[in-house]
């Protein structure tokens, strides 16, 4: 079944202890994209400036993504984001931000989208999400995604949207910002709580966790040495989950464990490379071989 | 065959956000040894003072803990310990330690043995570490521990150590510090360079990594809410694995996995309760119940 995503589109400059790539594709619904469209077609909705390069929408459509709901707006600019990983690579310092084209009235969800079956809400305003979710005719499946700023300042947006979605994706710190506990076991359930019937906890290098109503589990990231640029990780986690949950046409518990294995392997390419300099040649041959390679190490019988 | 364990024995007292326990049995060697236990009889060679109460041997006797290399030294007082645990429980404050005893001379090892098949060197002097095992006939498994107050000021001590034992089994903080790389995975490789043939680093909840010649295979920590006290998990976790390991007989990869697994159940439950309260009468039913939860787990195929 065809996936939307929605989320931002940008240029970015980004600099690492690995080296520094500057005005490249970025952006959270592009990372999802690259990384969904290995499993099934991605209808990709967002908006650009008039600044947007050519050479970048070239990118995304020699991949399984269709563009029709990618908008450029003229007069307008693309959202721009300038970061910078310090030597733990845990966290990016935002040097520069410019919202742009992103500060403008959201991307309009083409009619022929409506029948979408599957939904990825990348972070945005939870007010922007839950209208993008109604226009569609009832997904199967829809996840979103939040950061800090829609905790802190627009909660009861945001729990409007939690109980309108089927699951969610989020980080450990916006997990704990948003349950006030500080065990994600705890907070995984208190989401739980709140409305999704799946969540899954991003825990960067330490891989991540999955609560549903039969209890949490847990996998590990994928052990890796090669971490160039971390940008991206978590969207194509999200962009390998959402993937392969669409193609398999199921989300029960052995199917979100699966699908977390394809996030996690996913998210292990992407950092192997600035940009998308990695995954945007990446073949489902190399990913079916890493997803083996996982799988067997997870087992310990 | 029998595992021989030497390191600290002591009395403990740790509050944490979930209570307080005074005056209670600790020390790693004691950790490992309960965990240890339950696979294997364990040979514990430590010294405590004249202090040392009674129902504590007796907690350690009612388990599979040869006694006969505990020494009890007249005029002398155990190894205190006094810690604190905030909200995060992610390390221990020292409050308060007195060396007592740990700074006199070391125990002895009685002559019977001397032909230990598998020694685990708890954390102590680097020196010390290699001084006994240099008493034993030549045992098939050696594994050490280490802290950063012998990294720092030890360092080629405990290298010579490094290069006398088949495994090691440190922390993250450990691992950085004494290898200087920030990425885990470097860690691992750049210790296995020293002398072990396997590494395993623990990340307290995140679980553990294993580097073997073979590469780095990664393990998630066991999921739980119930957090009472996190003292003992590390010793724990080398205990669970070094008692599956001696019962096993055989320490190759897959063999190492499993025993990780075996480590990580073993921390699961000591962190259940204060000190030793919930292992004490633990059942190896209840830790196979488990076992065979985690490894169903882990399972994504």
């Amino acid at each position: 079944m065809p996936l939307l995503v929605t989320g931002s589109i940008g240029i970015d400059s980004v600099s690492t202890p690995h080296g520094r790539a500057e005005n490249v594709l970025g952006g959270s619904a592009v990372y999802f994209s690259f990384a969904a469209s290995q499993y099934v077609p991605v209808r990709l909705v967002g908006v650009v400036g008039e600044d947007f390069p050519d050479p970048f929408r070239e990118m995304l459509a020699a991949r399984n993504i269709d563009l029709s709901g990618l908008e450029v707006r003229p007069g307008s600019r693309t959202f721009r984001w300038h970061g910078r990983y310090d030597g733990s690579m845990e966290q990016a310092e935002t040097v520069q931000v410019h919202l742009n084209v992103l500060a403008e009235r959201g991307p309009k969800l083409p009619p022929a989208y409506a029948d979408s079956d599957a939904v990825f809400l990348a972070n945005t305003h939870a007010t922007l999400q839950r209208e993008l979710l109604g226009q569609l005719k009832g997904p199967t499946l829809a996840v979103c995604d939040t950061m800090n700023l829609w905790i802190e300042h627009e909660r009861e947006s945001l729990l409007a949207t939690l109980r309108a979605v089927t699951g969610v994706i989020l980080n450990d710190a916006e997990a704990r910002q948003l349950t006030a506990c500080r065990n994600l076991i705890e907070a995984g359930e208190a989401i739980l709580h709140l409305g999704p019937r799946f969540v899954m906890i991003k825990k960067g290098e330490h891989g991540a966790l999955l609560t549903t109503a039969e209890g949490a589990t847990a996998m590990p990231g994928f052990p890796t040495k090669e971490v160039r640029d971390p940008t991206g990780a978590g969207d194509s986690f999200a962009g390998g989950v959402l993937g392969f949950l669409s193609a398999e046409g199921k989300s029960d518990l052995p199917s979100l464990r699966r699908a977390m294995v394809h996030g996690t392997v996913a998210a292990s390419f992407v950092i192997e490379g600035f940009s998308l300099e990695r995954v945007r040649h990446l073949t489902r041959k190399e990913i079916d071989a890493r997803v083996k390679q996982f799988t067997n190490m997870l087992r310990a019988d």
